[in-house]
């Protein structure tokens, strides 16, 4: 069975899980879920970072801990919010030498990005997995922003640029490197407030991720080629679409939206539009030529 | 290096989170870390189950499912909590054939223990890990239980009892049916209040577990052999504080103590007191010799 096809299963296991538990505001299916416990509300997330998917054994361990925390760190931010606390479970190789390194480099990474980490889990099995769980809080006055919300005729965009996080020659780049948005995402939603619809993060790619967000709101995305933003050195719009691991917001506003976030100069980008016929994610080429892209990416379970 | 070093090492780096971050009221080194997300608290765990270690290749699915969860609500119990919800992350053995299985399992035990599994994330891997996050809320009046409030001249109390919770011959037992202690510490937290001054669940066997709150407590705690309840066919003392898994409640209070919960039948059973002098956990035999016991039973890094 794909991953893609248990996750369905799993979505569809879930999907009244609001009305049989008044605390679940928003269960599997988006960036984070969101609980309330008694008159706040709660993001929460977690992530796995296993060697040979998400690192390679010669990764720098203070890069293997930067990566397991702040990928949910981007999860946090892609739902609007700020990051409370964080907790880490790992698989460790039997008499792991790293294991001190490790877990020193993943508390300074969580101190960096504000979520201290409060507990954890260590178990021995054949490989190194890091699964960290993060719990965060939803902006104050936008609120939790899901996947479900876009509507037709909003703009689709991103913030920065896609592609090539990967580097294979060396295993390295900004898929170890990137900054999650958290104040474009905090910029966003006080600037754009309810006009803000829709919102996640882009860690499969932006066919697959786009598709995702064009299901969960029952719409179709449309993005266009040209306007699709590269990281430097590259020239095939497929690398964008199917690369993964870039760590960028992907969302759907009505409105004007700014062309940057001013503290941090990050671009943002309209890359599309949502349209209320049909499904999926399509790319529009330079040629008019249309193709569904909702497949490209990466199928390892977000 | 060993998992209780470890751990030691992470503690150690951790004690001053509480200053620099004022959301943690408490970081590792409880059955719960408790944070504060504006007036509420929280109660945090992640625990992970895996195979060889916490159940065998021929362990029943649902047994598995069970577990995983049980454990995260046996530690919200043990911080005088209710659960609120529940995260997984699961690895899965390439082509793992059950996991829709495991999955449709884990929904269901943990809407049996009022946790809805609200997110998730799956990797692949060599062996099946599964790693349950546990969200919770402290007792309203009492407030969150940790394992650091056991003061000199307390009892020790422990729920029902312990010892051979692992079949050697089947795989099967107690370790994987408990029923977490939600009621009773429920109970305890109404009907002690203040007087309840410390509590931990029993996972790694009440030597080692008793060792720990005297640790966490700055005390020592004495435990009398003749005192301690076994299990049914159980006649060696050292299998209650050495077996382990047995998900009991283990806790100091000071004043009366109830024989029982009443809603539960659960027995309630004083074991023996905290003293200010020295350290560890003691366990002072029929003949009046004393054997510190707090290294006996699993180090598997509770």
């Amino acid at each position: 069975m794909r991953e893609s096809d248990l996750l369905a299963h799993i979505y569809s296991r879930s999907a009244d899980l609001s009305r049989r538990f008044p605390q679940v505001i928003a269960g599997p299916g988006h960036d984070c879920a969101v609980i309330a416990s008694g008159k706040e509300q709660l993001l929460l997330k977690v992530d796995q970072l296993v060697q040979g998917l998400h690192f390679t054994p010669t990764t720098p361990i203070d890069l293997i801990a930067r990566k397991a925390i702040a990928r949910v760190i981007s999860d946090i931010a892609a739902a609007g919010g700020s990051p409370l606390a964080a907790l880490a479970a790992a698989t460790l190789p039997p008499n792991y030498p790293h294991a001190n390194e490790l877990f020193d480099r993943m508390h300074t990474w969580a101190d960096h990005f504000g979520t201290p980490l409060v507990g954890g889990d260590i178990a021995t099995g054949t490989e190194l997995v890091l699964g960290v769980t993060g719990i965060g809080r939803p902006h104050p006055s936008r609120g939790p922003v899901l996947r479900s919300g876009a509507q037709p005729g909003d703009g689709v965009y991103i913030t920065g640029a896609l592609g090539g996080s990967f580097d294979a020659a060396t295993g390295l780049g900004k898929h170890l490197t990137f900054e999650p948005r958290l104040r474009e995402a905090r910029f966003l939603c006080d600037t754009l407030g309810s006009n803000l619809h829709a919102m996640m993060d882009i860690s499969d790619g932006l066919g697959r991720d786009a598709g995702r967000l064009a299901k969960a709101s029952s719409a179709a995305i449309t993005i266009e080629e040209h306007r699709v933003p590269l990281n430097a050195g590259l020239t095939d719009w497929r690398r964008a679409l199917a690369d993964g691991e870039d760590y960028e917001l992907l969302f759907a506003a009505s409105g004007s939206v700014p062309a940057a976030c001013p503290e941090t100069k990050t671009k943002i980008t309209r890359i599309g539009s949502v349209q209320s016929d049909g499904s999926g994610a399509w790319i529009i080429m330079r040629d008019g030529q249309r193709t569904d892209v909702s497949e490209l990416g990466w199928d390892h379970g977000k």
